[in-house]
């Protein structure tokens, strides 16, 4: 029993909304490993930590023994957007689908177990579906009942168009359910509604009702708006290790606990109570449980070792006082294409010109996130933050965007 | 062009609407046959003379050297209703589909000629297509359009379910003028929207959009509510003879000029402002023109011969004054597997007792719709209308509906 209840508070950690507790935990008494599914874009995926929120939540049941079912939604993938309104919606190839997958599988796999994962495609059923049976699963709901999903309902007072189609997309979700069993199903709390059309759908065909779980939108740097690449408030997990150990130095405290919660593996809850209290007595420093978190993240995606340095590098230039822990990010307009780093140097006047740019990377006095530089035609890409450099005492951290064309 | 004049004259007579009429004007221009399509309901059929106001509209385009498509929609009709709420809605299998079309066969060339009639179903397409095709076809049409149709608008208003499903099937019925590429569409008036939906598809593909052609709802014998089964002011088309002229004669004077403009071939239009004139003015006796449009009805259905009888019969006993022209129909309620004609006669009141039926009967002197019946035991059905004979004076119209059980 003991055993069920920590199962449970592991479980219930960081979670949104679990429908329904009490079905939970007797599904978890069966003994057997449970089907945890998680559904996925079948788009070109490049994740930051928010979206490991849901990864970490699917490992944690993995820790437990149950078997996660990462499935991309490849069926409407390859549809598109049949309106032809959104010419970014093209309609994916099977060969895009696999360098997607591809995609994903090179990162998720930094949080869960490949062993104890099935990665499956809903064009496996859905390819095989006929026109006749789409019609009988769209009879499974009402106009009435789908126009209650909060986006909808708003884009229809809005008297903003929907598509007869986006109604039968929560239908295909939720058969997906159906068709591999799910014992219980994960997602974003924008995902809610969608999650219950797949528990009505298994009820409907004698299947017990998934358990929904929905996790909460992570937060970004700024402690205020849902973290995506757009904002920049985001930490990519393909990112640097100092970048990520730098990123997660500079959040605020409170956001601390709450990164904490919902994606820190190796501080448990009580632990986690503890060092809250600890804090708030004034007994630790709240930037040292900071390290430990940094740590912890770039370990996750980089290694035990890249994780030390990262620390020694933090260690000897901020904490050494090098890098003013108060620097503000600049915006650096370039070309699409980029810039090198030696016309970025002097925009962000460390340097110059850029033949005195060119200069102090011969010199190797210029660093990026702490790696030296050695090619002083090497071009940084829009849409990325990095902490520049030059000599012991000149800093500057920039986000490079796109100049208005 | 007098031949355009004409045809397109003979098109309008009776319509409700035509969208567009200089797009038909354009279409007849071409100079080749036209394909007509007009859709049915793959249930089993039962005609009355309502339905052949669109048969009828069939025909005159066929007269004028036009293809009709007589199109059966039993994809839907298989799927039946899928919120299984409706018992009465089972799906149909496809050797339901095959004896319905028959049903159809029998009575649709009454009118319609066969040699210029392609008799389709829209399995033939729908049965291949898949469920992707299907999401796409879904994706043609917004949510808030379709809650245009009045029926959706007021079943939506009134927070009566509307299943998605039935969204589906407008454009399921628009698509099959895409596959028949169809260069007009008649229907019901209640019609309009699917009708229409047809148009916008063809359009969406390329092909020229059919023009819709309306026909109005036929009121019933009593002049006011639509021609039905169900409140029995019909005149069905496998009716005895007698009966189809007996109902004819019993219209108002108004109606017959209704019922001329939407049932008659041999009264051109022309004809048929004449025809009035001359009534109105008191040169003709209208009744003498409901005996026209009796005769044509029944030779339609029964053939010449049999229209010559029924006018005799009619003139023998009606004119002759044997049956008063006010009878009035009395409603007698049978069980449901029906009564004998020997109990029914007691009942109306022409017998005192079914042995006095019986006497009768042997006497030879009863008659059923002017036939002399023979078998004392013989069965009447519910649902049914007869006029009922007792020697030479003793008449009772009446309708057979069931005892409450």
């Amino acid at each position: 029993m003991s055993d069920l209840k920590d199962a449970l508070d592991l479980i219930g950690r960081g979670t949104e909304e679990v429908i329904k507790l009490d079905e939970l935990e007797a599904r978890l008494k069966l003994g057997r490993p449970l089907r945890i599914k998680a559904g996925f874009d079948p788009t070109a995926p490049d994740l930051h930590i928010g979206h490991t929120v849901l990864l970490n939540k699917m490992r944690q049941f993995q820790n437990l023994g149950h078997r996660v079912i990462f499935l991309i939604g490849d069926f409407t993938g390859m549809i598109g957007d049949p309106t032809g309104k959104n010419v970014t919606r093209k309609p994916l190839s099977v060969e895009d689908v696999a360098e997607n997958a591809k995609t994903y599988a090179d990162q998720v796999f930094k949080v869960l177990d490949r062993e104890q994962t099935e990665l499956r495609f809903n064009s496996e059923w859905f390819g095989k579906m006929t026109a006749a049976e789409m019609i009988k699963l769209a009879a499974k709901h009402t106009v009435a009942r789908m126009l209650e999903r909060d986006d909808f309902q708003k884009r229809f007072r809005g008297e903003m168009p929907i598509a007869i189609h986006e109604f039968l997309y929560p239908l295909v979700q939720g058969y997906d359910s159906v068709a591999l069993q799910a014992d219980v199903e994960l997602g974003g709390t924008d995902q809610k509604f969608n999650l219950l059309v797949g528990r009505q759908l298994q009820a409907d065909v004698g299947q017990a009702p998934q358990i929904v779980i929905t996790m909460p939108l992570l937060e970004g740097l700024d402690g205020v708006n849902k973290m995506s690449k757009s904002l920049g408030n985001y930490i990519g997990i393909n990112e640097a290790p100092n970048q990520i150990f730098g990123k997660t130095m500079s959040i605020s405290d409170d956001l601390m606990w709450r990164y904490f919660e919902l994606l820190s593996f190796r501080m448990s809850l009580s632990d986690l109570r503890e060092a809250r209290r600890a804090t708030e007595s004034g007994e630790r420093n709240p930037r040292d449980l900071k390290v430990e978190l940094a740590r912890e993240l770039v370990a996750r995606f980089h290694g035990e070792s890249a994780a030390e340095s990262a620390q020694a590098f933090w260690d000897q230039t901020v904490r050494g006082g090098a890098v003013p822990q108060d620097l503000v990010t600049r915006e650096l307009l370039i070309p699409a294409q980029g810039e090198t780093i030696s016309v970025i140097l002097k925009m962000a006047g460390l340097t110059s010109s850029s033949s005195e740019s060119a200069r102090k990377i011969a010199e190797r006095a210029v660093r990026i996130d702490g790696v030296v530089v050695e090619d002083r035609a090497a071009v940084l890409a829009i849409g990325s933050e990095y902490l520049l450099q030059v000599g012991k005492r000149s800093y500057c951290r920039v986000r490079l965007g796109p100049v208005a064309s």
